[in-house]
């Protein structure tokens, strides 16, 4: 029901309250029934040796996107957690922002499942993801 | 071959001067030829809200064992870096110390596949990963 | 509750049953609390060119074997759907008999989630497999 | 490198010689550089009882599909063998044609990563799988 999706502003605000993905910097970028984009700048904390960003970063923003785009097909006051990511690393990242876009593919009565992409400004992929959540209420 | 096996004190010297699994406090726990076992002890950077052991030190957790456990099978001279990492979620882990268990199941030419699995010191699950590396050298 | 864990008679009845999986001619060759173990003889239809097993009959083995080991967990009267299957190819089996164990490393209220390796009779591996289910009663 | 990109012809002819494959009745739909869609009828084997198509062909169709995709990106005289194999069962399909799309999402010297999404004609889709291939020459 369209009445339940919450507006960009709400997501942003529930992103500001959730302190651990607070902590990596990420930033809702866009959203819309179809798909969610979050950024996360480059920060210190995120480097591995050689100037790239480390596969735990990219895994946490693929889980925060997702978790935004099923917010915004199940409403706020609904829950689901993290029971499966599976990411591929395809290309590195330097010292740069990086974008992570998730596309829920099925809204089950227990299982949500969608992919997510984290990418440059210009569609080049760093890596990709499907994940899996399930309802808790 | 057996004379190129890094054994337990060269895995650990190879683990201390990784910065980036250190800072997560990782520690060589047990090593043999069927398996490798770290240990990440509690620390604040690993918590989420609730008290819980966060998602991504999970799955640093995983790849680092795993990288350890192929270090072992292909020598320390030689190189691989991981291309997919696949996890679930099984249990939670409460401000505790969390080992993970590495398995590599094929030595391929170009690909090195195995599982790794966290757990506490009494055998429950926290998470199952499934984890592929790609020979560079 | 062990009263309604099913014996290995009813779970190779349940098989016999399942007429998709017989065509499959797969027999339940032990079972107990911890694993499940199938066997898949060699037939003409499962060999692919080059006279090994082909890929969709090692998938049909895994999902086959985790749906016995779920039963043997939840009960026959429950039941249980697949909703993630995740394959990885390691060895090629040839024109000879196909042993599929599997094991169930989470029951919980909405999702099961287990292993499945298909091997041979001596312990080596020809496919890996993370098997997810969602429970419908 | 364009020259060496076979065209819809040559890929159909391929698909043509795969005997394994063609077994399941799979037509070449289309294909372009972004992406190779494959069709697979409804026949008798693949059906499960209740009318569904059953998990092992939409596994299939997967492989096939990526496997013409690939053969477009790196030439028909390369070869590359399925490695990983993922798949989310979504919605059921019901004694109807299956249509299964793949991407390439990286061309690497060792490893070949896409997705592929098996689908109706309208869109809805049925499962959705990761694929990887390592290449053998």
């Amino acid at each position: 029901m369209s009445a339940k999706r919450p507006s960009k502003r709400e997501l942003q605000a529930l992103l500001q309250r959730a302190r651990f993905v607070r902590d990596y910097g990420m930033r809702l970028h866009a959203v819309s029934d179809a798909e969610c984009t979050i950024a996360m700048p480059f920060r210190k904390s995120l480097e591995r040796p050689g100037g790239t960003v480390n596969g735990p970063a990219f895994m946490a923003a693929a889980d925060c996107a997702m978790w935004l785009a099923i917010k915004r097909h199940i409403g706020i006051e609904h829950d689901a957690v993290t029971s499966e990511l599976n990411t591929a690393f395809l290309n590195a990242a330097r010292r740069q922002t990086v974008y992570c876009t998730a596309r829920v593919l099925k809204t089950g009565k227990r299982i949500l499942y969608g992919t997510a992409e984290c990418h440059d400004g210009k569609g080049k992929l760093f890596t990709h993801h499907t994940v899996t959540y399930a309802r808790v209420s």
